[in-house]
């Protein structure tokens, strides 16, 4: 049967050892993030997790969700309940305001506790995530009125938000979006067009959905500068707060798709519905940026999410499941067979698997981390420098780790042989709904284009440079750090090295010619994901040791951060080599071709 | 609209250029590939599977199979039409031998025409390739009594067949098996047990279904030296060829599995099922890898198809999907946005698609040619030749070529963005039906440890060494042909020293710690993989370069061959030295923790 517990050892591990959550709860911000509170709400939310959403996670993914004729839409069975108790507990307030009645928990105790609930039932907690992602699109560009009106409710999770970008011309490039928004004498906007992929946009768990809708004024500049972002209920909210009629926006048909089948993907039809304008006009794209840039990585964290799953379950099949013998003899003379764990090459896949989970989570807790700091670091200069880091890491995160998340799942399923591509074992669930961490919010090659295109460039390379010294810093202090921890340190040196060699390739031909930027993007990522994570290992690798020489803490649990960290740098760093390699061939050999070649052999 | 077109040109252009079947047509065996003959089976095979097979690849997926209560299996719609239809053309008499009716063709043209069935409808075409391999068994150890009584009917596909191995505990570790086989005083034995996982199990297409079981007889030695092959029909056939009664084997149920819908995947239950020994008593192991080795080229040939399926509609959708603008300036200003084809990491997915998959089709039939040669080549030297690169490549095309198949269905679903994740564009289906390739037949590990630990020390290393001088031929040939080939050449040449560097290694730490041999593998069978991949790579671009020379074909497709090539080159090659360094890691981070540590995180 598979199963699902909540890391909270190795989340504890990382906001102690590498976030230093503690050093920081004096800081105005992290006051609410005492030590007490944080165990708690980690406990409570695996609790939450495992026993609440994770045993829906299957029956999602069979019985889906339906339209009915009359254009509402049936989610699975138990999701409203759970959603409900999900409410009640609170788990929608954590990060938001106090002044909206939010718990106003730091973004990297909200991520934390998130991961559990996205690897126990990745299709319901989207709806909640995705309802975080249009709160801070209001709070950060709505008006007074609007925020008063419309988030309350969102965050106490009695409504719901959803992103409307797409449309069916319209993915990647938004500035072909035809949706219209006619201004109205009262100030409001009606509202008429097509969206697909709408996930999240029409069910029966909350009284109200809130709409934020990417759509056109009468008159705007063409392309992705004449879009205004507009807020659409579902149903109209009275003055009083009381909800009124029925919006016309409704529910056209839903997606059957390769997986997440628990949330809706909606195409939505809107008739004229009623909506008012969220920030300034012709400003939309950078509006739904907020909503977009939180919710990358909350992506990356759904990859590593699946990826924790997937893995947990691989080792629990390993540890059972008896084939064959050791290459260095029986294990266990007396059983008929040992178990997968002697076999070399399924460690090597929980080993990939456990280095690129612990790996992540450090990462995406690191970038939250930023995320704060950005808003509440003590001077101007840690904002920025917060700012710079979350910036030049958002599509790192989004791009490598859902690209890893993917992996993971694929390696774990091939864990358990035939068995693993059964539906009963549960796992090639994980991979199909891992599938789409990589293609949503920004295919994965748009992130690699974001970080290449805009993040390296941005303020004179500030960021990169930044990070450079950075990994530096960590590479130096670990190198005198014994043993156990040098080799890491060498590791990451020569990784660095790449993504340095990498970056100066860059700048002397992506000016030449803009394709040469365009054929490096994705490697480019990979390198920088690579090394990235591997800071975290090394970071991770000297908190360890440093443990183990003052006898705190579990040996055990320290040593295998020792080994994995090892792992890490023998079997992952070395691609940072290969990767540059690739770079180097440049564009050529990807642009000789007109496009019927690629089809002349068919 | 997905759809799909054979890639007779491409084909054709192996075969001639890289297999030469004009110059072999003297050698006996060959005689029947003459060029017209092969130009139809693989025009007609081609249009077969686009026409027939392939509009029932979806509703294959969607409807899937049905156990009803009586214990029959119904397969989707128009599968049994199809399924006539195709017996009706010849095409699964394609290689058999001409005294059991078959038309004895060569294994490489059969090979040539199956990959494009594969593509058109894997689950269909399962049910064709697994009668093959029992053919293959049959006819190898089988007595002259079992050949006359069922051969001639599964060659003209009147009966099927099925290969069962596994058991509900027993599945690489086939030494386990508990089936058992009861001898009987006319020389039958009575079969009992249970099989799952049994690819076409039952189903009503064929009149009687052949089941080639493994069992073991009373007293048989412990583990995989006391296993023994036998012939079970479904239905019990009569002296005279009529059929008779009913015999004692029923599908229990059939699985619900990740893809390949198509194709029932039954559990099999034995009861007292009359049967009759195939080869020797406790020989069944080795009889049954004369299937199996059959079989895994099959499979490396679906990896093969998937990606090619997957491949053809990203392009197309490619050409007409247009999102943003060339990063040097509108392509087609006049136009709201650019066609995807103008983005070089659009460019980079499809060139590995290319890269890979007309590679992985030169490096199938280059193995289905050596076939051929072990069994008709004019002499004994080179019969051995051909066995022994048919030996050492046979775990490389399944377990690498499934594995870069599989890749190249994710890349050509991401091609599609959030439409690739959609049931309907078709491209997520085959991801999910090239994700089995990696599993079945043997799970990719077990590939690489056949490699490693079997193939390549076998006689002295004889078949390793003949192909690293194969390689140094094709590399002095390829240095010497012009800048457009001797940089493909150059980069062989160093991706073998990778390969021989990492086979040094391996000598130098398997015997001291078998462990370094078994975490080696996987890297191993991948570089392994690269580099004959890379070696079609280079006759293909020696080839083209020759024809452009001479004026001869096309100068489009010869100069596409050229540039993917070097594509292949700069952008594939460059991992075998990241392989390499993993494989230099040892054993060490694989095998140190104790499984507890795998769950310490959780």
């Amino acid at each position: 049967m598979p199963s699902y517990t909540a890391p909270v050892g190795d989340t504890r591990f990382v906001l102690d050892e590498i976030i230093g959550l503690d050093r920081l709860s004096n800081t105005p911000g992290f006051t609410a993030a005492s030590a007490d509170i944080v165990q708690a709400v980690l406990e409570e939310g695996g609790k939450f997790a495992t026993g609440v959403m994770y045993p829906l996670n299957a029956v999602g993914d069979k019985v889906g969700c339906k339209r009915e004729d009359d254009g509402s839409v049936i989610v699975p069975p138990g999701f409203t309940e759970a959603f409900q108790q999900f409410v009640e507990g609170g788990w929608t307030t954590l990060h938001a305001p106090e002044e909206y009645a939010g718990q106003a928990l730091p973004m990297v105790v909200a991520t934390a506790v998130s991961e559990y609930f996205v690897s126990a039932n990745h299709a319901l907690e989207m709806y909640n995530g995705l309802t975080g992602g249009a709160i801070e699109a209001i709070l950060a560009v709505g008006s007074d009125a609007l925020k008063q009106k419309y988030v309350p409710n969102m965050v106490a999770g009695r409504w719901c938000g959803t992103m409307n970008l797409t449309e069916p011309h319209a993915g990647t490039d938004l500035g072909m979006i035809k949706t219209r928004a006619e201004p109205q004498a009262d100030g409001s906007y009606k509202i008429s067009g097509t969206k697909i992929f709408i996930s999240g946009g029409e069910h029966d768990m909350a009284e109200n959905i809130i709409h934020l809708v990417l759509a056109k004024t009468p008159g705007a500049p063409a392309g992705s500068k004449g879009i205004s972002l507009f807020l659409v209920p579902r149903v109209m909210v009275n003055d009083d707060g009381s909800l009124g009629a029925r919006n016309a926006v409704s529910c056209g048909s839903i997606e059957h798709k390769m997986g997440i089948h628990g949330n809706c993907t909606c195409v939505m039809n809107y008739d004229d519905a009623i909506g008012w304008m969220v920030g300034e006009e012709h400003k939309g794209l950078a509006a739904m940026f907020i909503m977009m840039n939180q919710a990358r990585l909350g992506v990356g964290l759904q990859g590593l999410g699946q990826a924790e799953l997937a893995y947990q379950n691989a080792v629990r099949y390993a540890m059972e499941r008896r084939q064959g013998r050791a290459l260095t003899g029986a294990a266990e003379p007396d059983k008929p067979a040992d178990t997968l764990f002697v076999h070399p090459d399924v460690r090597r896949m929980l080993m990939e698997g456990k280095s690129l989970t612990e790996g992540l989570r450090a990462l995406a807790l690191w970038i939250a981390l930023q995320v704060d700091l950005s808003k509440l670091a003590p001077s101007d200069q840690e904002k920025q420098d917060a700012e710079d880091l979350l910036e030049l890491l958002t599509p790192v995160i989004k791009g490598y780790g859902t690209d890893k998340g993917f992996d993971v799942a694929v390696l774990s399923q091939q864990v358990f042989g035939g068995h693993g591509y059964i539906t009963e074992t549960g796992v090639e669930q994980q991979v199909r709904d891992a599938r789409i961490t990589m293609i949503y919010e920004g295919a994965n090659g748009v992130q690699a284009m974001d970080l290449v295109g805009r993040k390296l460039a941005r303020n004179g390379g500030r960021a990169i440079q930044a990070f450079f010294k950075l990994v530096g810093e960590e590479v130096a202090l670990g190198k005198s750090a014994g043993p156990a921890v040098a080799p890491v340190a060498e590791a990451l040196e020569k990784a660095n090295q790449q993504l340095q060699a990498a970056t100066m390739w860059l700048m002397q031909n992506a000016m030449a010619n803009p394709n040469n930027a365009g054929a490096a993007a994705y490697a480019y990522m990979h390198i920088m994901g690579i090394v990235s994570v591997g800071l975290m290992w090394l970071k991770m690798a000297r908190a360890a040791q440093a443990l183990l020489q003052s006898g705190t803490g579990s040996a055990d649990f320290l040593n295998a951060k020792l080994v994995t960290a090892r792992y890490f740098a023998e079997r992952i760093m070395p691609d940072a080599g290969a990767l540059r390699r690739k770079i180097e061939g440049g564009a050529d050999a990807l642009m000789a071709l007109p496009p019927e070649a690629f089809l002349t052999a068919a």
